[in-house]
């Protein structure tokens, strides 16, 4: 399944993607796409249910983040060796985790906001992890089961805030918009393989990031594992995976965001986003 | 007030701390002590309310964390100058931030577990400020407007997750029960004064840490101030400032927590939290 939180900020509705491509509405169904209803047992319940059947969704709405009640958003940093390489970094020996705070998640398609006194704000392409049930000190062999699906997220970075004002990444990593999540949580069932993966991002039409899952360094199923062994993951979760070369702080010179550009980004399977960039109030 | 929020994890009931020291039932005027609760004029509110025509609650309760529904809980690094030195630190020019996982919130008794494999968990007495109403680029002069009160925060760390197991300092700040809360949300219009409050902690009945928020490096108006810069702090949103001198990673030789150790810690008008130290399943 691909599901979807269609409507305003704030007021997102249910929904899942029929065959057509097309918004239906699931919220005869499910509250929303978070908590209880990520669990697999209430995913698979959602399966049986022919979205042909269900009220189709008329217009454009906007699309929200594909899941609600995130309590933790976790990253992977420096999670692709090449990537690693393009910063002047070496990979490290164990997973580097860091947080983004969470109202910095968005949806896929809304504006990007360049903080007020940035000058270096980047983007990332990169999977996303959607955690469906509780996992706490899990072994890499059963992770997998505690994943309800994944996604497209966009790490966006402001690599002045997150390097040069003093120790720890978050400041350069949770600012309002930094965290485009979505278009669809596709379901754990309809992607096999989540280091197979191509990924992509541009900037105004030209490819910026052109890698695959292939080559990250901790898969997801080591990922999930590592984690539950610091924190219990719990339902609605994110855990964003790290991303490939071509930010633009490997660019030779440096290349960042500007007021009037575009993003696109994309996962194979799991949909794409558009952000508009613009200047914070 | 001194705001509480007492019964069993995942069902407590909001209360306030009468002028006997018990605890009066909320719940017919509040849902609980988060979100739009937390708002200046929905405290303004709760306070024209006499406890003494509250219910008592009977009996000795379990204490939650005194505020529910925190999206964020950012730290503040080495932000005592003394604490700095003994941990082999320089003060940095500007705030330090990190994140600790939502999921390691536990109430200010609940039992603190040692994680699998951690030898080195470790104590950190802190002053925490809880946002009342959203912060977005708020001047150091109006950022005490957006506080809704203080509370005790211990801000337990294992430092070989911390510093020992590849960069940033999450993964040792995030474990299951290493963020007491509480026991009260202590409101702002009853802390004159933020920067002169003394705090303590004994580890079995020992003096560890024995400060005052006075020798904090950036204060609590400045830190509101500051990370407003960088993200919009939400109503519930944790700010925890930093710990005084007295931690076991600064000790010669270095001294951690094991099954069986009983701490105690406070801070002056915000009442004290007793944990027991056993080691996680």
């Amino acid at each position: 399944m691909k599901l979807v939180r269609y409507g305003e900020a704030g007021s997102e509705r249910p929904g899942v993607i029929g065959a057509d491509g097309k918004i239906r509405d699931l919220s005869a169904h499910v509250a929303d796409i978070g908590g209880a209803a990520l669990d697999p047992r209430s995913l698979a319940d959602l399966s049986r249910i022919d979205p042909a059947t269900l009220p189709p969704v008329d217009g454009s709405p906007r699309i929200g983040p594909c899941v609600t009640g995130t309590g933790k958003f976790i990253c992977i940093g420096l999670n692709y060796s090449d990537h690693a390489a393009e910063t002047g970094a070496t990979v490290p020996p164990e997973p580097i985790i860091f947080m983004k705070a969470t109202s910095a998640i968005v949806g896929p398609n809304d504006d990007l906001l360049i903080p007020r006194g940035s000058e270096k704000t980047d983007w990332e392409v990169e999977l996303g992890i959607v955690i469906g049930r509780q996992a706490k000190y899990v072994s890499e062999a059963e992770a997998l089961d505690y994943v309800a699906g994944y996604c497209v997220v966009h790490d966006v970075s402001e690599r002045a805030f997150q390097t040069e004002r003093s120790g720890q990444w978050t400041k350069g990593k949770s600012c309002d918009t930094f965290g485009p999540t979505g278009p669809w949580l596709v379901t754990e069932d309809e992607v096999p393989d989540p280091q197979k993966l191509k990924m992509w991002l541009t900037v105004n039409g030209e490819f910026m990031q052109d890698g695959s899952t292939r080559t990250m360094v901790f898969g997801a199923s080591y990922l999930v594992s590592y984690l539950s062994q610091f924190m219990s993951l719990l339902p609605g979760d994110i855990i964003s995976t790290g991303t490939p070369p071509g930010v633009g702080m490997g660019m030779k010179p440096p290349r960042y965001l500007k007021a009037g550009d575009v993003v696109e980004l994309g996962i194979e399977g799991l949909g794409s986003q558009r952000q508009q960039v613009r200047a914070d109030g």
